[in-house]
């Protein structure tokens, strides 16, 4: 009986979330298998907290060490190098305004510090480098070519002696552009030797690259990555910042010691456990999954641009572009209606981040890359998942030829 | 079948969790049935992004505002006034900070502003306000007394045509005082309408209150309001600031427009529902609940001081002090091994606090009541819950007995 319970408790934890066809996964992942299996029992268990000493708080701290040691073999760091936050926006404000208060703590002032960016970064990463700004930061923004990368010599270009730290996403959210990290790191280790300069902080807003892309920390050269839970199979309000080496950190909010000094409050272990074990998962096999996915994704960028009239693809293609990617522009096409109406057709889709809001305006991306307004209003993005089919894109190419057919009609 | 299933389930959630005597509440609560039960379905259900416009986007935003609007109803606000945070810290980091930031992007200086608290509050409120005074802010504490009451008296000693905000907690999470404070918001209002001042933002930090004390923002009078989920029994990594009327915030945070712009980050909507789930059952019968396990708390001080050779309470008797909490002092003890004497007992205890950290060390709140470094070195803080049993003192006093006898033994 009792085996038959935990049997049916077993598939229910399986159960497949979408019935309809999900294509925006940048925005949020569904809940892998892995990470449910790991939280459904800490609904009920291991509610001590972490920081007593007796076998309830015990219990907690050791959910969250195992997790803290899953995160670190995942990526490649020592587990001193992972501190939990409540998600990658925390972990972005903690990488960078973090790492620049330490610095300031250590003598500098605000004012002799230069950071470097993108004009493409999530809200995340802008919000928190016009916060720096008002603190007297000079903030300067590599040149991106067409398709938002950003080149070596792009790169050079905004180096100087006061640069303390650089910060770029591995993957563009909006349009799925792959920085060559590698070979961007290189370019800045290159710089400071010739100048005879201290070592610059490489950070990484690797929040879309889990379920993709390789993320071990000194493959790709980089000091500090920063992750959320929601976007490869874990819990939303789940994140860290890895750190690989020496890289001082200071904390963003102010109270207990948790997280060796870097995160007060009280560790959140339910998502703590599930964010360790969906990056573990998203990690595993995350050559096979890009290869198979990205099939997918070739085979609807050509279906969209062979079936919707006027559709142009907005980023790269082949290896620079994230493998679960497409983002269209329809010019002149309302696209948040036609997300609407691809929602009323079961399918569910976006125009651009999520955290860029909910309402009209034009990408903020697309418009840096084309400087065409029009092109940037019209954009739908479609991120493909794990479990995507072939016939999900050929469903969506229906809906916006209609969609574009009615706009003919209506301009008659 | 199916049925059977679902009765299983339900029981499984409601699986008491201590087969153990708990009683470190004020550190963490176990996850009460209410949340258990909204929880458990969202580790498979309602993943998107609330920010999304698709179906399941507005499935997750509608789980969000149904909590949004039980915390308003719950403690009598409009649901604009709930910002839902990670957690207690962040919350204060936000109600303190926040509030203070907002008055500085509205024209103030850092150094015109004056902020008011106790010497006796939680490590987020102590911090916070050390980074208050690096920005330029003055700091002042009220004097507490003998057993950590501030005074109408006292409060008004410190009050100056600069203050901008008073903080303080409504329960103090190591000796249990509860603070007089609609009687000094009384105070504050009086104040300022004698000295025609503009209003002064009262902050009340609620973390230990909601199972013991009405929380009603109004019947209060205070002006913003903290929780932590994980003290109520709601999942760690939830809590809220809670507005009543009009107070300026600004996020302390940067990124998207969440939260009504005040918490960037996609939406925690696990921790959100378990959150307003776990504060609205902790609220609902918390009279009933407070008399019956203030009971309990009575006994057992009288239990532990007359069987414990040199036990003395820390902090307030009676009405003064909250439902569930006892703190007593054995000067001479090595209270960091009572506790671990306890738990090999079965029980469950603290020395302090759980944020001032697991090593060992004076009590900060005990040495500024008492002024007596023997006394807050030596406190045993037991803190019980809404299913502690008349027997549960008992026990720890016999262990406590037996730990005194073996100092004596050693120290002969």
């Amino acid at each position: 009986m009792i085996l038959l319970m935990q049997e049916w408790f077993s598939s229910w934890l399986k159960k497949p979330v979408a019935k309809r066809v999900y294509l925006d996964h940048a925005a949020a992942t569904p809940m892998c298998v892995a990470a449910r299996e790991v939280m459904a029992p800490l609904l009920v268990e291991s509610f001590g907290n972490p920081s007593a000493i007796h076998t309830e708080g015990q219990a907690a701290q050791s959910v969250i060490e195992s997790a803290r040691a899953q995160v670190a073999r995942t990526l490649g760091v020592r587990s001193a190098g992972v501190t939990f936050v409540s998600g990658g926006t925390e972990a972005n404000a903690l990488a960078i305004v973090g790492h620049l208060t330490a610095r300031v703590r250590a003598g500098a002032a605000w004012s002799d510090l230069e950071v470097v960016s993108t004009p493409l970064e999530h809200p995340s990463v802008l919000a928190t480098l016009s916060e720096l700004a008002t603190r007297g930061v000079t903030v300067r923004m590599a040149a991106v070519n067409e398709v938002g990368v950003v080149t070596p010599a792009a790169l050079t270009a905004v180096l100087r002696a006061q640069t303390a730290l650089i910060t770029m996403a591995y993957v563009n959210s909006e349009i799925g552009t792959i920085q060559p990290v590698s070979s961007l790191v290189r370019t800045v280790r290159a710089f400071t030797r010739a100048h005879n300069l201290p070592k610059i902080t490489v950070h990484l807003d690797a929040a879309q690259a889990p379920l993709w892309l390789p993320c071990q920390l000194a493959r790709l050269g980089v000091d500090t990555l920063s992750l959320d839970g929601g976007k490869c199979g874990g819990p939303k309000g789940s994140g860290a910042v890895v750190v690989h080496g020496e890289v001082a950190l200071a904390p963003v909010l102010w109270g207990g010691g948790q997280e060796h000094g870097l995160r007060p409050g009280t560790e959140n272990v339910l998502a703590i456990a599930g964010f360790a074990a969906a990056l573990a998962w998203a990690q595993k096999n995350v050559d096979e999954r890009a290869i198979r996915v990205r099939a997918l994704r070739d085979a609807g960028i050509d279906q969209l641009q062979a079936l919707v009239p006027g559709a142009v693809l907005n980023g790269p293609v082949g290896e620079e572009r994230v493998a679960n990617n497409i983002n269209i522009s329809i010019p002149g096409l309302d696209t948040e209606y036609a997300v609407v109406a691809l929602d009323v057709a079961g399918i569910a889709a976006s125009t651009k981040s999520a955290c860029a809001g909910i309402g009209g305006g034009e990408s903020v991306v697309v418009r840096a890359i084309t400087g065409d307004a029009a092109r940037a209003r019209s954009t739908i993005r479609l991120t493909l998942g794990p479990d995507s089919k072939a016939t999900d894109i050929p469903l969506v190419a229906r809906v916006l030829m209609d969609q574009v057919a009615l706009m003919g009609t209506l301009t008659q």
